[in-house]
């Protein structure tokens, strides 16, 4: 069994070729939810095949109504020792606003020992250190320790429909013993920690409509009700002045955490860190509530897109004919997306204004929050690779994000499952100049070799 | 003097031709508001001098810091008669959503009577039939009763900024006994009216900022307060229940109507005829007060455009940094558009969430309120015109919308002021689809030039 500084002496000798690698593969756009980009997409997919293929990996593309999934497999470890299924994905994010980029967006950029680039962490760079892991193992020791599977998808960015659809059918390809999904985060570079949960998602266009056509606001202002006050009027309804949302039984089925799930949690926040970082204070949430409270275990409905009436240079006095919003709700423990969904369409419907029409679009995807247990033989593993690695302690948290294909491939592998990674809150992702530390890449390599020995029996 | 027949008799001889040119009018792109029409302006302004000048009237164009004014004068009525001057404008509104459009907007197309173009009505087709009125008395009678002016400008859908600035420096161009605005409307083609008042308007953009960074709604949503929340919770609070404006002493300046004011003023409104024609209810201001009231007599304070976060198609999960808001604010007769202003940006500031900052930007432009009385020569000339060719007796109304440049031109000149033309609510102006009935070009002739026969000393 190599120490992580083994592990870490090994991947020193390639990092100047292994960096160049990764600068190639973040300059490919492979942004999924723009069509524009489709080619791409496949530039992307085409790119981790054939590092799989050098790697000695057996691949499969597995194509799907959306993007093409990359499967790969090295099960020379033979039947007796276990398998382990490693989840990343190979698309990023849309970068507009674009003139907010310092550096292009697929140009990737050094700055302070930081890479710039759209998917730097977001998930090449998870991605990349996993694979850096692998090839340091094999070219080291002939071998791996364990049986490994990977499955890197290209459309989690815009919700692993297509992957989801396909899963029934690779339940036998994907089958394995351990699952971890290599999408995560750390609270700073001095807490090594797994997380342990993360929240569903779902997501929703919500329309109103109040006339048959826009209309001009001198002649019908003050007579006709403009959507877009509806709209404000409606959602500002969603929650008091405290934060509490308002739709009747939301938090009905919310999972509270238990005593065992907060020994080892890292619940501390640093507002003061928070709001030098981002220039936002941390009051968006229930007021009674600390803020990893409300991001780790409990569920929001949030708008993260409006618009309505004239929006560009100057004014134009329309009172539109519709207004409308864009809103997701992050789903904790216990919680049903589908009902979730149609008890805030109820609310909707219920409390908007007299003589609009509502109109809630769900989209596909998204999916249940998933919550494990510290005391797993997987979760152990890495815990104790992190150790190894931070030199310290690994502590547990909760993620408020959400990876909607969790559920579904835990499920079709029957495996158990962690989550990991080195994300900062830092980092921007789905914003403007995302970036990753080239460190942690050099972190991530001795933690995911050091893992794969711990799980070996 | 004329009759309105004779005068109907003169105009159909030239109406085909006069079609044409009219079509070649709304054939121009003069879009006020979008630079990129500049040069569709300047051919706008261009074609309204060459007409003034083919009727012999002398001539001037007015550069501004915006767009130029055409300035036209007949003065051979000499000085024991009194002068009347027009105001019209050449420019037109933006056409968005273009694919609303059944035909396009500069492509004049006739369907049942009525022509589809932008600038249709508003205020290219009321231009017209103030130019074809003097063209058929010049033909018809070799001269014009009274002297008449002309102030055609190109940038009433932006403002007016430029044309106000020129003001001061024109009173001798433009001083006038009369004023006549030819810009309004008839609450149907059964009723003929004159409009005694208007609003004025005044028009801001609200921005709230709640980070520094566009941000993951997984990681911080519930922790950081979204502005796009904080918007709607505050643009919520502009209204109670009852569609009263919650400004502190919003209304305190508001002046009422006196019952000299309310004789022959046509206040009714059929709510189903509204809402048959616009898909739209009546219910859009303080539900104590009938629909007119609230229109012409009520000051609004009005979102026209809202934005933040994501608003492309599919989904994108982000907090963003700002969210956004156009504002206007309809004023009427006693209240002051600066202080307006200030109660409205106190307000916002006041009532926002804690950690979010407001900026207000107030546009140039705008004006206060304009309320004439029914006794005056002039309202009484339109009075006697309109009666005579609609064949019953003229009513008052009063407009919801605004011409901020009303109450400066009628200082400029020293006039005393009108408010009139054939507009119908449902001529979409400002909107898609905007149209105007030939039929009204047609009844416009006879009443101007009846008018100015009337002013006759």
């Amino acid at each position: 069994m190599l120490t992580s500084k083994e592990i870490d002496t090994a991947f020193q000798k390639n990092k100047e070729k292994a960096f160049k690698e990764f600068f190639d593969f973040l300059a490919i756009p492979s942004v999924s939810s723009e069509p524009v980009h489709k080619k791409d997409i496949l530039k992307g997919a085409e790119w981790v095949k054939k590092y799989l293929e050098q790697l000695g990996f057996k691949t499969e593309v597995w194509e799907t109504p959306v993007h093409p999934v990359i499967f790969g497999s090295w099960d020379k470890a033979g039947p007796d020792q276990p398998t382990l299924l490693i989840y990343n994905h190979y698309d990023v994010q849309p970068v507009d606003p674009l003139n907010l980029w310092e550096t292009p967006p697929f140009q990737p950029t050094v700055r302070d020992g930081e890479v710039y680039a759209r998917g730097a962490q977001d998930n090449k760079g998870q991605c990349f250190y996993v694979l850096q892991a692998l090839k340091t193992l094999l070219e080291t020791t002939g071998k791996l320790p364990i049986n490994v599977k990977l499955i890197i998808e290209g459309e989690e960015e815009c919700g692993s429909v297509g992957l989801e659809s396909v899963l029934k059918t690779k339940q036998k390809e994907l089958k394995a013993d351990h699952l971890a999904i290599v999408d995560l985060g750390i609270p700073s570079m001095n807490d090594p920690t797994l997380t342990l949960g993360i929240r569903g998602i779902t997501t929703m266009d919500v329309t109103l409509t109040g006339s048959n056509t826009d209309m001009h606001s001198g002649f019908h202002g003050g007579i006709a009700f403009n959507p877009i006050h509806a709209l404000v009027e409606l959602l500002g309804k969603l929650r008091d002045a405290n934060g509490k949302i308002m739709i009747p039984h939301y938090y009905d089925d919310v999972l509270p955490l238990l005593p065992e799930d907060r020994k080892d949690l890292a619940m501390d926040f640093d507002e003061a860190k928070y709001f030098k970082e981002f220039g936002a204070k941390a009051n968006g949430g229930e007021s009674n509530l600390t803020p990893n409270e409300r991001a780790w275990i409990r569920p929001t409905v949030e708008i993260n897109g409006i618009w309505g009436g004239y929006t560009g240079d100057g004014f134009k006095t329309v009172i539109p004919a519709q207004a409308h919003a864009k809103v997701s709700l992050r789903l904790v423990a216990g919680q049903d997306p589908k009902k979730a969904v149609k008890m805030v369409t109820e609310f909707l419907k219920a409390n908007v204004r007299d003589g609009m029409k509502v109109d809630v679009h769900v989209h596909p995807g998204g999916g249940p929050a998933v919550r494990v247990k510290p005391s797993s033989k997987l979760v152990q593993a890495f815990a104790k690779a992190y150790a190894e690695v931070f030199g310290k302690a690994c502590k547990f948290i909760y993620g408020g994000g959400s990876i909607p294909i969790v559920t579904a491939l835990a499920e079709a592998s029957g495996s158990d499952v962690v989550m990991l990674g080195l994300g900062l809150a830092s980092d921007k992702i789905h914003a403007p100049n995302e970036h990753f530390g080239l460190k942690r890449i050099e972190m991530g390599v001795p933690i995911i070799a050091g893992a794969l020995q711990n799980l070996k029996k």
